[in-house]
């Protein structure tokens, strides 16, 4: 770098910003002494100099980038397992995750040690089990991961093959992969990382099956590292990101485990082999709907990160002129340009919103499970599925968006943009594939749309259906109140119109789940539409409660972001409006001058926006997104660490392009 | 590969259908003989066993992987280039550049050199420039690139740093790069790989700058590949995709050239200084056209080859139930499978036909300008920069659309989605950037909606705004006629739209560049209407040209995926509809029940159809899209290949993990 300073623009627009932006951090971070402890713990592990990489990653092979992966992945551990430990607070979750994307940018080894493996033990291990296992995986002693999805089988879990034999004699199970298709395939870390998993398996008594259950099983030997016998394991090679997650493959060839290795909080086999249904087998969705609302809370830091690098580099990118005798200007000037990136940071704060909002639903049906009462869950699940499969398309597309909006510099893996793309669509797929878990929702949807026919009261997230059915034709008014009503009433005309899809398919003599098929379009279409209401109302709800609790200009700046949003999606759904609400075409047309304004409104606040996100150079890892803007110094000095550029001419020239020229002559 | 039976399923699919593939087939590569001859290319190109990677490149590092494609790209051009000279045929094209996906997926670091290169040379340069390099770069004698794009200056030309100032002493121009940002940045192949390149630089004469011109530059020495002395050249490091391209940077100290080195064909610099303004500046844009124009044809590829994919794939992966009691379905039985993936099939023949449009559209163009007619050269160009825009932003999102309903195995590299999104979504961006573009099609919309007022007669591609003008209030009508024309109705709605917007800006007290800023979102939307208003005129009119030359049963088959077409898109934009033509609810309805039932229509003959795009699978080199469907048996194939799976233990368990796990232990 060849100065320190920071670029002019950027701090010209610093100046310009009308909230105090550490006033925004705190509300982000969840208070001021949140604030602080994520300093604190930020300061500690890049104080570190062993995790900071010489040469890039991207630029080893496969196997080196493994090996440096893990070397990072020891290190970052010793430091969060001692401050988990004397940390236990909710809010440290989402700071100490959010360190890892400057240091293992493409996912580390240990993920599903952490995400998986040991909230499975603590979630559905016996007192003894969890004694047995839960502090060794906690601390690391053994390094585990999660298998369940298999070659032939993901969606699906009751097609997984895998089986887990009772034999009564010897009070073992017998883990046996039957087929190619059996082969567990996909978790991370299992490729050679770790020694232990839960597998996933078909449990078969005397040549009866009951279903899928979890064992814990010790896959290599802790000394050697060895696979067992009857163990066969290995990496599935590069993806389109994760290159560092070590996703491997598992299969057993009669590989005999403990009984007691099965996880019997729910189910149980006994010595003898009699099998004892759980009580409650929807107890294990709590780690489901965790799950997915940590996906929300991703789906928060990933539009923060990309809407970071993108909107500093288009403060400090000047291109082309709008006034042809006046200097080229900022990018951001552009209004095509706020129309591509103001929307990022609206919907990352609705994402933030919404996880705020999940994670309270969640907490309170927790509760209430210890209680006995499950009366919540399945809504709880309903929301989970289809705000996960929203939320992480949502975040994609606009992370791209992002990328794209970069021009040609946002195609530089050293943007960290390409980088980000990949993590955000996967979770699309993982954890409940987008369209699976919008039919999910839509069968808890179309069962609150009969009961709402029927009169029934329904729970609060449904709770619009019954309001609709009794005054349809409400009048539209283009405030925020007004639009997320309207949503509603698209998400109601929708949910209806695929009931009565089904309807019509059934009565023209199709099977019942043919129907449901036949009428999965709409079906999925309802979900979203449903989805869409809920962010546009918690977002705005949620945006007023915070805004009642900051200062004035802070809370004005909250609600131009939530309007954003809400009149974004408004003109993003028009036709649907247009269909299922009386919102009329000169309502539109507002709607699109006040879009417009609120881009103007924002403009001059979008790089304190930005800044508030907080992200420490060393976490944005990106040559765009810097907080100095020194934009073109670091992509050359990027470019310069490339192993092709320490030697002036290439060995390829000599082997093959001189002869290959010296040919072309003949 | 345990056995070489096809996939079952994929027999009985292709038992079913309705069409003759062979016949469709021919349709799409030109003729049956144009089918022969490309076989028999193929045949020549996949006997070389030398063009085949044991380990699949990206496992490599970054150095040994470019060292890789030089080794495979020389090979590959030996052969190509003594094909092509035999073989004049402008169909040649289409197929000779297909076959390089399966070889060099990520790019070759030649791309350029042929791509734009030679073509600069033929186009701009004087028949004594031609004599003396446009053989030498043919044969490839000389390896070149294009340096047009500067670190800091992508789609500004007027804005490029790099300066080429005029010595008549010496009769040379002084090529220098003043600043960081000045230097060149992305030319593929200009990292390690071309000795020559075409430079576009600030012509200096007397210190009066004279605009933008192409000069042919050597850049290292021929025998030593050396940097020659003032040249500083390297790459620019990892991207998104393209990790072959060899993409590279540049910056001259005061280099010095011989004036005969400035391409003259149009603007000339005379010895003594003098400069001579081209008698036609204009003429150049045959070039640009000409590459966007080919772009859309790599839409064409590009979707054809994901949709192969996707749809073998969805015919052989069997997950979940649609019957309770019967057998897991193909996943493509599922109706969200069907409304992802016929769509795809659907604009990848859409842009075929555009392609074969805008082609013809170009060689007209060019047959007159070579009699001195530039009649038609503005809305030709005005028409591919919207329809390059929309067509790879469309590809992009449908590859990537079929890269999600495969699943995770879709996330897989070797099933090839992950790359061939790379290479497709980087079209967004190069050779004129999406909202670029957009804006430069809206100052030729604007014109024509000016002239339509003043009541001119306008060009074909425009000619509708004048109907419009008079006969606002047209009926609508479910037909594909109905909807073209409602697509239309659309287009002049909003180039009206954007119009009355920069007017209204304008009287306000805006200047009127400000007014074209505040207008900007609306006139991209305008610009992509038009585009969309093109897209399906052409996609009807050239499907029923076809039919009517095919076999009745083809014919009918192609008019389905037209339909298809055009009513996904109605239904997509539906809310503009509303606005903008006299579409009804009740229509909407009808023609959403209408894609249903083309959805189903068509699925009988999915296979059919992608077998028709006639890949081989080394082109297709996808685990999952191979002609025989063993999809299972390629993907482990393909992990066993990682050289992690060389050794039972990495070295990283002993270095690091070993002593993490003991550690823990304390």
């Amino acid at each position: 770098m060849e100065s320190h300073q920071v670029n002019q623009d950027l701090i010209k627009e610093r100046g310009r910003c009308t909230f105090n932006v550490k006033e925004l951090t705190h509300v982000l971070d969840g208070g001021e002494h949140i604030t602080t402890k994520r300093k604190q713990y930020e300061d500690l592990v890049f104080s570190i100099k062993e995790l900071k990489d010489e040469i890039p990653e991207e630029y080893l092979s496969h196997k080196d980038r493994y090996e440096n992966a893990v070397r990072k992945a020891t290190i970052l551990k010793n430091i969060s397992i001692k401050y988990l430990k004397e940390n236990t607070e909710d809010s440290t979750y989402g700071y100490v995750s959010r360190t890892v994307y400057g240091i293992i940018k493409d996912v580390s080894p240990f993920l599903l040690h952490s995400g998986m493996f040991v909230p499975t033990i603590a979630g559905q291990s016996t007192p003894e089990q969890k004694e047995e296992w839960l502090e060794k995986a906690m601390s690391m002693e053994i390094i585990g991961t999660y298998a369940q999805t298999e070659l032939g089988h993901g969606s699906n879990l009751r097609g997984l093959e895998t089986t887990a034999t009772y034999d009564n004699n010897t009070e073992e199970f017998i883990l046996h992969s039957p087929s190619l298709t059996a082969y567990k395939w996909w978790p991370g870390g299992l490729g050679s990382t770790v020694n232990h998993c839960i597998v996933v398996a078909q449990v078969i008594i005397n040549d009866k099956s009951h279903g899928v259950y979890p064992f814990i099983v010790q896959i290599r030997d802790l000394q050697t590292h060895m696979p067992l016998p009857g163990v066969k394991v290995g990496e599935i090679g590069p993806k389109m990101g994760f290159q560092t997650a070590n996703n491997g493959f598992l299969g057993f060839d009669n590989f005999r485990i403990p009984r007691k290795n099965m996880l019997m909080k729910n189910a149980q086999v006994l010595k003898d082999g009699t099998f004892v249904k759980g009580i409650n087998e929807k107890l294990a969705y709590g780690t489901m709907v965790l799950v997915r609302v940590n996906i929300v809370w991703d789906c928060f830091v990933h539009t923060a990160l990309a809407s970071t690098i993108a909107i500093r580099y288009s403060a400090v990118r000047h291109q082309s002129r709008i006034r042809a005798k006046e200097p080229e200007v900022q990018i951001m000037d552009y209004v095509t340009q706020q129309d591509k990136l103001f929307i990022v940071i609206a919907s990352s704060h609705a994402f933030n919103n919404m996880h705020t909002k999940l994670w309270k639903g969640y907490s309170k049906v927790m509760e209430e499970l210890t209680q006995g009462n499950q009366d919540n869950l399945s809504e709880l699940h309903a929301t989970s599925c289809c705000l996960k499969a929203t939320c992480t398309r949502d975040a994609a597309l606009l992370v791209e968006q992002c990328r794209l909006a970069c021009g040609g510099h946002g195609f530089m893996i050293s943007s960290h943009l390409p980088i980000l793309y990949g993590v955000t669509t996967a979770a699309v797929t993982y954890e409940g594939e987008q369209t699976v878990l919008y039919l999910q929702t839509a069968r808890y949807l179309m069962k609150a749309w009969a009961a709402a026919l029927q009169g029934k009261v329904l729970s609060p997230t449904v709770a619009y259906l019954t309001d609709w059915l009794s005054k349809t034709c409400q009048k539209w008014h283009n405030t925020p109140e007004g639009i997320a009503a309207g949503f509603r009433h698209v998400a109601a005309g929708k949910i209806k119109a695929a009931f009565d899809a089904i309807q019509k398919h059934t009565k023209a003599g199709h099977d019942p789940e043919v129907a449901w098929n036949m009428a999965s379009i709409q079906l999925v279409k309802a979900s979203e539409a449903h989805s869409r209401a809920l962010l546009s109302e918690v977002t705005w709800s949620e945006t007023l409660r915070k805004a009642s609790t900051v200062s004035p200009n802070l809370g004005q700046v909250l609600k131009q972001l939530a309007q954003l949003y809400l009149v974004y999606w408004t003109l993003n759904i028009s036709g649907d409006l247009l269909v299922y609400s009386n919102i009329s075409k000169d309502n539109l047309a507002i709607l699109r001058e006040r879009y417009e304004d609120l881009l103007a409104i924002i403009r001059p606040n979008a790089i304190g926006l930005v800044d508030a996100f907080d992200f420490r150079d060393e976490i944005l890892s990106s040559t765009l997104g810097a907080y100095d803007g020194r934009v073109y110094e670091r992509l050359m000095v990027e470019a310069l660490k490339s192993p092709l550029n320490r030697e002036p001419v290439n060995a390829s020239f000599h082997k093959y392009l001189k002869p290959f020229m010296e040919k072309a002559k003949l």
